[in-house]
């Protein structure tokens, strides 16, 4: 259907938010020369390369989010997607993880702009601690993923106002070098859009995060012909999701789980209470058709839901008829058994709505005996202690719990084993590339892709930071290496927060720590009086008065021994040795290493 | 089999470990008087109770691990197990939890015997911690469980000898009003045994951790014959493991296992090395066996496995050919394809032995190219993050990765819900009482007794620190609670660190702390010089001068205000100043929240 392969202008279908001058990437750009094979330049080169398209993941590969690639080709440079990820449990007090565009900092004149697949948190997430360091590039995305990035936008009042250029499946733009194409896929969010790149070395596919479901409720179901079109053109490279290459089959067809949330609503006569994430728009769609269909109004409670549901309604994303929602402190006019209630929390994240409904701190709604709760989501890895604590308490408050895994309530937006074959079999592509999932699961995706006959050589298994070449015939990672460590965001700091802090925050988790105050008097070299101790989270202090006495004794001693070598006093090394010492005689007492912080008062 | 119920003397089975005189537990007991149903008496009452027994769990209810449960009537006390648990997420530095056995202190010259059904950490591993408090009472148990009891009260020379009784399946001892008879039952370690309890009011039987397998390895398939018996007895009370309430069907044969593990033998070239749990020896004998088979030499690789191995060998429960074991120094004598190595590490933690190999932390061995890992244990939750970042790590070294959830290459020893009513329907209770698992877990195993045919009112899901009275004609819950919170282990600390130690390590973890050392004029109420900040895990002290200098004003300030009211100066309304206004000043810049710690020294 879109065999011949000419690209118009993106404004033709672009609704741009302001005016620019500065930047090509709506200018028709002339077929760029094609040098012969030449070695590719090293990173020092000032020479833009021709020969070969440059891929830099800065996030998302060999992890699960914080999703981002950039793309580069003589001198023009793409972005795909700017996520957030989160953080792992030796990362404690941090809110979450973005990207580091170091590599991007000198680069910025040179962005033409950047796709957003689609409008989970892991693929825009990070856009507003980064936008202003990339030069505020303009964006260009689907109309829902543009709603949520602009409602997004509003919470960093700040920031400068984004450029988004919305566009639809079918599309295609000129962003210099690159010539793109927007394509339909699945996942558990509409307005999905895979990428078909075509790049002077020949056409990429960036699949985006994908399933392939032929029966999908409230959206088209796989564009298997644009696929096989794309195929048949000839694909260069495929990019493919991976979060799924570790389990075998299809992915379950959202109408298979219709099915199953369809036989709850049928058996229930109370209160139906689902959890899900927040951004999970088609099952959020599926239950208030469902909830209709059996004469439930619907409330949807938690912050980010709320303004997601509004979004998608206001949008046409979200079907709804008239007189369908209702307000928490609406509920009590209803009976049970006409009440469907949607809310955040299925990772028994501590402040979301369901665990301030079982805690009974929600202000109009609160867990009542004969409530059926669903998890509709699956539980990300890290997540299942606090989600069986929250199911144990759900169950004592007399609640009855589906979980999705048992029941089929739930099915992943990503694409299984499965659906990864049919995806290499339409776009038949010369190279593979998994992106997107943990190493084991890339590693998982390189051996299907080799399986299905792409020649091993033809394959490469790539991490963030490492720089990849792609030339028509040959797909190689080059010596060079880009910055791509976590970038930590706590509360207003962003990337402040390294290595030192995380690991100070980590030794005081264990042990704790023990802060020794002497005043010293620095001609004697002697503590005047006694020390005085302030000890957190190492022992109880009030019950332990004899270990308190034994340290007051131990910095008395040290001090007198440290400072009687030299003159003037080494306060350094009286500190040292403070630290050192004390540290010792606390663990053989406790077998405990808290962190000693030694104070000298000179006097 | 044993359809006459007359009890022999334990004695006559039994190995003492040393001679004792001061309790009656190995008298045979003469029936007691069944008083007519009277009502249940208080606590406080001072009567012993003769037409109930008392059960008291007082841990392993509602959690996974620390398993203990007391049994009382008319003055004898029996125990079940002594577990410890391991901490959740938001206990850092704690290594595990314990049980409580306040409830028993003044009880001690009551406690009849422990019964200890197998020899899991989390039915013995509580045991050193406990044994002092509880009086040192005898034990009974098989003598594998007897073996690696000893072993690990190796590891704590201050404390008395165990006085432990050798028992069998089939054994019966008298333990005051408890006759105790031992059946065999299946599970992940040879030895484990169920309990069949004649009481006064009648007989109760106590599962243990099981599964039904009827075609098991290196062990007897499940005693059906046996369970029946019991069944035609008449059975008052079940108390069954609830481990495995949410997985539908039967529990995966070890037989299965076996031959899922062999096709990983036949068909690999490379090492093979198998991480999982130390204790896990029943998988530990078909590893060994297939690598014979397979002509394989075995490694041996962790201190705690080595010991059981040590152990199970000893006492005959691991059958090996001569010459079948080697060490990790002789490993580079022999080639990849005629190793397997054994390993503790399958949970990824940090200093296992499997971690050590990823991280070229071990003396010997490393992983290499070609090495194919299994993981052959279930992930505990909690563990998922860190189990795949060890398997990503593997992958990124060339090894291939095996997980038991794929493949059937381990099978759970907890009964799945097909054998949870199997053995309801073999013995036929007349009450049920679901033990041994999540709530979640206790909840569906109760549901399912419902489901089975027992009556609704006759079913009664316990949760640790409640006391269960059975009668021939009732199961309740009493109004009395006894202390059944965690009892923390950290280092050489028992029960010392409580909530406020906890609080402190996790708001430290979260967002650090700050020290403020401000030097004070009595007279004036001024700072002298400049005060000393201190901070941890807060932010980066060399990036963050501005903060610091801020900070240092603002202790100046707040000091100065707080001294002007009183005099003489109120020193403890002063440092509450620092911490209240100091803390706000610093979520307001940061939006963090370290804990402030204020000291004034006055000059």
């Amino acid at each position: 259907m879109r065999n011949d392969f000419s690209f118009v202008l993106a404004s033709a279908s672009a609704q741009r938010e302001r005016p620019r001058q500065r930047r090509t990437a709506t200018t028709p750009h002339g077929k760029p020369a094609h040098p012969a094979a030449a070695p590719f330049p090293s990173a020092a080169s000032t020479r833009p390369q021709t020969d070969h398209v440059r891929i830099i993941p800065l996030g998302g590969l060999g992890e699960v989010g914080r999703n981002m690639m950039v793309l580069e080709y003589a001198g023009d440079i793409i972005i795909v997607d700017v996520g957030f990820g989160f953080p792992d449990e030796d990362m404690p007090g941090i809110d979450f993880l973005i990207p580091n565009v170091k590599y991007l900092e000198d680069k910025r004149d040179r962005i033409r702009g950047v796709l957003v697949t689609h409008g989970h948190y892991d693929h825009i997430g990070a856009l507003p601690y980064l936008v202003e360091k990339l030069g505020n590039p303009p964006i260009w995305t689907a109309p829902l993923t543009r709603g949520m990035l602009l409602k997004r936008h509003e919470e960093f009042p700040r920031l400068p106002k984004l450029e988004i250029h919305q566009i639809k499946a079918g599309d295609k733009v000129v962003l210099g070098n690159f010539q793109v194409e927007f394509f339909h896929v699945n996942h558990s969010i509409p307005d999905d859009l895979g990428l078909a790149i075509t790049t002077p070395v020949g056409l990429m596919i960036h699949t985006s995060d994908f399933k392939l479901d032929l029966t999908p409720l409230n959206e088209k179901p796989a564009d298997i012909a644009t696929l096989t079109a794309l195929g048949k053109r000839g694909v260069l490279l495929l990019m493919s999701d991976s979060t799924g290459a570790e389990v075998e089959g299809h992915s379950i067809s959202e109408t298979a789980v219709q099915q199953n949330l369809e036989a709850v609503f049928q058996n229930t006569a109370g209160r139906i209470i689902v959890a899900t994430f927040s951004s999970m728009l088609n099952r959020i769609q599926q239950l208030v058709s469902l909830s209709e269909q059996y004469g439930r109004k619907v409330i949807v409670e938690g912050f980010s839901m709320k303004a997601n549901v509004a979004i998608a309604k206001e949008l046409g994303y979200l079907k709804a008829q008239k007189g369908t929602f209702t307000t928490a402190r609406e509920a009590k006019n209803y009976p049970a058994g006409r009440l469907t209630i949607l809310c955040t929390g299925a990772q028994g994240e501590d402040n979301a709505v369901l665990m301030r409904f079982v805690n009974k701190e929600h202000r109009d709604l609160a867990i009542e005996k004969g409530d059926t709760v669903i998890f509709s989501s699956s539980v990300i890895p890290g997540n299942e202690r606090s989600v069986q604590a929250l199911k144990d308490n759900l169950y004592r408050q007399g609640a009855k719990v589906y979980q999705s895994a048992d029941l089929g309530l739930h099915t992943s937006g990503h694409a299984r084993r499965e659906d990864q074959r049919e995806i290499m079999r339409l776009l038949k592509p010369k190279f593979f590339m998994p992106i997107h999932g943990m190493y084991s699961m890339m590693f998982n995706h390189a051996e299907l892709a080799e399986e299905i006959g792409i020649p091993k050589q033809n394959i490469l298994i790539a991490e963030n930071g490492e720089v990849v070449a792609l030339a028509r015939d040959k797909l190689i990672k080059l010596k060079e290496r880009v910055p791509a460590n976590y970038v930590m965001v706590d509360g207003l700091g962003v990337g402040d927060v390294g290595n030192v802090v995380l690991r100070d925050r980590q030794v005081m988790a264990q042990d704790g720590m023990v802060v020794t105050i002497a005043v010293v008097d620095s001609e004697t070299g002697k503590v005047r009086g006694e020390p005085d101790i302030i000890s957190r989270g190492f022992i109880y202090m009030k019950d332990s008065r004899d270990l308190m006495n034994l340290m007051r004794r131990k910095v008395k001693e040290i001090v007198a021994r440290s400072t009687g070598h030299e003159k003037p006093i080494n306060w350094a090394y009286v500190k040292d040795n403070i630290r050192d010492k004390l540290g010792q005689f606390l663990f053989t007492k406790t077998q405990r290493r808290p962190m000693v912080l030694p104070v000298i008062i000179e006097v």
